[in-house]
């Protein structure tokens, strides 16, 4: 059973009022006040190789991939906490290089340590939950509308080489896109296809893919040797891009544009395609109607 | 080295400034706005025997320590996130089972659910982060003043047969403990006697212990065997108890008892001693000084 039937199944029981909408389809729950919370657990063998990585850099991304989260809603990053599984063989100046990586993150957005808990366990593990706040209204997966410009930041694929454990959670570009007012937004983290399937299903609307525009990362270039055709599936859908997919209505690009620019000269910023009414994706290449890329698989599934 | 030691350790070059004290130290963090948050992860083959326990009530404990944390500060819970690990022997039909145990919670205490994360795991564990909102102040383990009374609600000892997994969170008589002006509590997790030394040392007090106060649970007698040191010793020193223990001025206990045995005529409450400027523990029984009792270990270690 996939993930997002799992979860399904298992928050099927609870009462609708007490259910957070939000916490169990968008990025993060969003309680009362626009207070956000979000959860991540990394685990050992599953999302990281313990033996093969810094602690520094599990513990940087324990805490970037719930940033991710919280900047896809827009939202300021506020507080965590952080339970963690040691196995016998882990050293305490190992978790000390870890939470070195957790800290380096506290500095960065001026998060507040508000507890945590540890547990013997027989497998590494770390599951942070952070809280936030949005700026005035969350941005949700469900606001696209026919005609809005789907836009990307960052370059995506191949993020397997290296960029899931060192990338930069767009925090700030977060923030800036709710500002401008975008209508839906998501973190590229299950992989771009899969979390646009997100966007779509959520908003009840279609999109037209124009793959000339989609950023393929170095790394997947490298990986596809020259092939263009690979590197793309690679950009489509390799999971933890941690980039932002979002939808902004044409009236508002030229100034977003502009203020992007400004703003934020290092970050690239593709438009990738067009929100549709039409359910379902069509593909483009150059302005001109193409055949879907042949993928090997729709995303990546953190739970099989 | 011992959980509080290394939790010391890890969380030593987290600026001042971006420690929330009362995370670290007390039963849950204090966000602004009294906002309060707690995590508390419980992992088969330490917390639970997952092979011998029914599901439910490892969702049900999941939640309960979560809750007893809250109920240690006088607050009121309002939502929680929960992170999973599965290993692939476990059946989406137990999970289930698993859930209801969740949201029995969930309804008993109209506790919203804020979202979750799975993953594959080797090892079973639960992660659950609660916020809630404390009543008035949050009451902190560090206000007890020499001559307030030391007061335990319900019985302690020999949770292990089976109260660890069954217990009821003391949720409302945490509430009316903050109402009623206690000057530090706590939640037995660690034993009677640890949990008194971590309230010791915040307030920077010592006590005396009236012995024949001390309320012993069935399970601790019936192990005992008739034996009321061994009992006692089980009483003082066994974890996972989640009672609430608790300091009150004199001027207010009076008013505080009218009022408890009014609104918990089924909730046992103890006298167990008074707060003493003078540091350490000392002994009565029956209002005599009397040797400390020989105990095993000082309280239950989650983590060695």
């Amino acid at each position: 059973m996939n993930e997002f039937r799992l979860i399904e199944k298992l928050t099927r029981r609870i009462p609708a009022d007490l259910r957070e909408a939000a916490g169990l389809r968008d990025d993060t729950g969003i309680l009362s006040g626009h207070r956000l919370i979000t959860t991540d657990v990394i685990v050992d063998g599953v999302d990281f190789i313990l033996r093969q990585t810094p602690p520094e850099l599990i513990g940087r991304k324990a805490m970037a991939v719930n940033l991710s989260d919280i900047a896809a809603m827009g939202g300021i990053p506020e507080a965590y906490t952080v339970a963690l599984g040691i196995p016998a063989s882990v050293r305490s100046s190992w978790l000390e290089r870890l939470y070195q990586g957790i800290v380096t993150w506290a500095k960065a957005y001026r998060l507040v340590c508000a507890g945590g808990d540890i547990s013997k366990a027989s497998q590494f593990f770390v599951s942070v939950t952070m809280t936030g706040k949005a700026l005035a209204k969350p941005v949700l997966r469900s606001g696209a509308r026919a005609g809005d410009w789907l836009g990307v930041t960052g370059k995506l694929g191949g993020s397997i080489y290296g960029h899931h454990l060192k990338f930069q959670p767009r925090v700030l570009e977060g923030q800036e896109l709710a500002r401008s007012g975008v209508s839906a937004m998501i973190d590229i983290s299950d992989g771009f296809l899969q979390d646009l399937g997100h966007i779509l299903t959520a908003s009840q609307t279609g999109a037209c893919i124009e793959t000339e525009n989609i950023p393929c990362s170095r790394a997947a270039l490298k990986a596809a040797r020259g092939d263009r055709e690979k590197a793309l599936i690679a950009a489509l859908s390799d999971g933890e891009d941690f980039e932002l997919l979002f939808c902004l209505a044409p009236a508002k690009k030229r100034m977003f544009e502009r203020q992007w620019n400004k703003k934020f000269p290092q970050t690239p910023l593709s438009w990738v395609g067009r929100i549709e009414a039409k359910k379902g994706i069509r593909w483009a290449a150059g302005g001109q109607k193409r055949a879907a890329p042949r993928l090997v698989r729709k995303g990546y599934q953190h739970f099989v």
